[in-house]
């Protein structure tokens, strides 16, 4: 009894062919986040996060704490853009996925943003690191914290 | 009977597990897709796309319908390249996938080129999105329409 | 009998699901193989290649080959690092996975470095054609021969 319940307290992290499902999820997943950032999608994107997530990116002074901040963030963006006419484009790339015994997800991975200019040179702006914390209860994957590193600042 | 040739003509979007094979067969296939390309493969390349696909790109004055004008601008590509000696890659990224209930699906993704002139610095030269839509018969994916859209061309 | 034999030494390359998993396996091993280069993990990092693997890229004299030699290399990027202060991200993409009848997998991708200095601009340093062997026995997929183009050296 006592190994049966321990088993479902500490789900085993996939295995097998379960890892190829998992790894779609979390790719489309982030395809879906990054995609609704760069278009200003406010409340959709703030929901991809928990309630309570917690935020930390050196471009902001401090942490941004639940899904209101998160939003409010994103309308910024989409006022500065308004003015500027300059587009960004969120990219994350070797995405590393690990499994944890309590049945969320640590990943890490590399994060770049491309600018471009209104009738402009598209460049790289930001080449960065980003380790999530994923969890879900019974609905889809949701980002409880997320920490980004930058390269230019060592 | 009904409801067994409403099911057959309208299949159910894959779920679960069908999901992890059908993301890993569209990502092979537009890596595949995109060597192809950048390698001057002009007739594989367009066997990539249904017969009478419709590719809609800002780069060019009229939307390129069928395979025949589709190989056609890989071969005016290879020219341009033996002239230039510029090396082109087109790399896509956060690729989200849509299954529809007919059985097609709806793909938006990120689009990047890099350029390379021989002996020379690499750089971003275009930050695009791309929409596209695959169907498939009894063979692989088929692009049946693409919309390509250009981050400085506001 | 001699046919159950003969399928036992050419095992068919993964169909259906198993591509699945076999996709995000080796999308996984990426990730992790280049994030540990990039953070110097010398050692883990040369044992995702095999013992004698043969490394060949255009920015080394000649070919690299086994472990020890691997292993040298990333040190020595270390000890560059800490006096430049330059970040190096290497990054993959456009992934075309070709399962062979013997059970190694042939892959080409693009292969993108990114150069951050200290406190300075990001840019795209290198775009690379990346062709791999991998093989496995009991354990991971290994690296057991890399071949690297670089698309400014035509």
């Amino acid at each position: 009894m006592t190994a049966t319940i321990a088993t479902e307290a500490s789900p085993r992290p996939p295995q097998g062919r379960e890892f190829g499902l998992l790894y779609a999820e979390v790719q489309q997943f982030y395809s879906r986040q990054m995609q609704l950032f760069d278009s200003f999608e406010a409340e959709p994107w703030a929901r991809t996060f928990t309630e309570d997530a917690v935020f930390d990116v050196p471009t902001l002074p401090a942490p941004v704490v639940g899904r209101a901040a998160l939003a409010s963030n994103v309308r910024r963006n989409a006022e500065l853009h308004s003015t500027s006419g300059e587009k960004f484009r969120h990219w994350l790339g070797m995405l590393d996925v690990q499994p944890q015994p309590d049945g969320s997800l640590h990943t890490r991975s590399y994060a770049l943003v491309y600018l471009t200019p209104r009738g402009g040179e598209s460049k790289v702006h930001r080449v960065c690191v980003m380790e999530d914390v994923l969890v879900r209860s019974s609905g889809p994957w949701q980002v409880s914290h997320r920490l980004v590193t930058r390269d230019d600042l060592a």
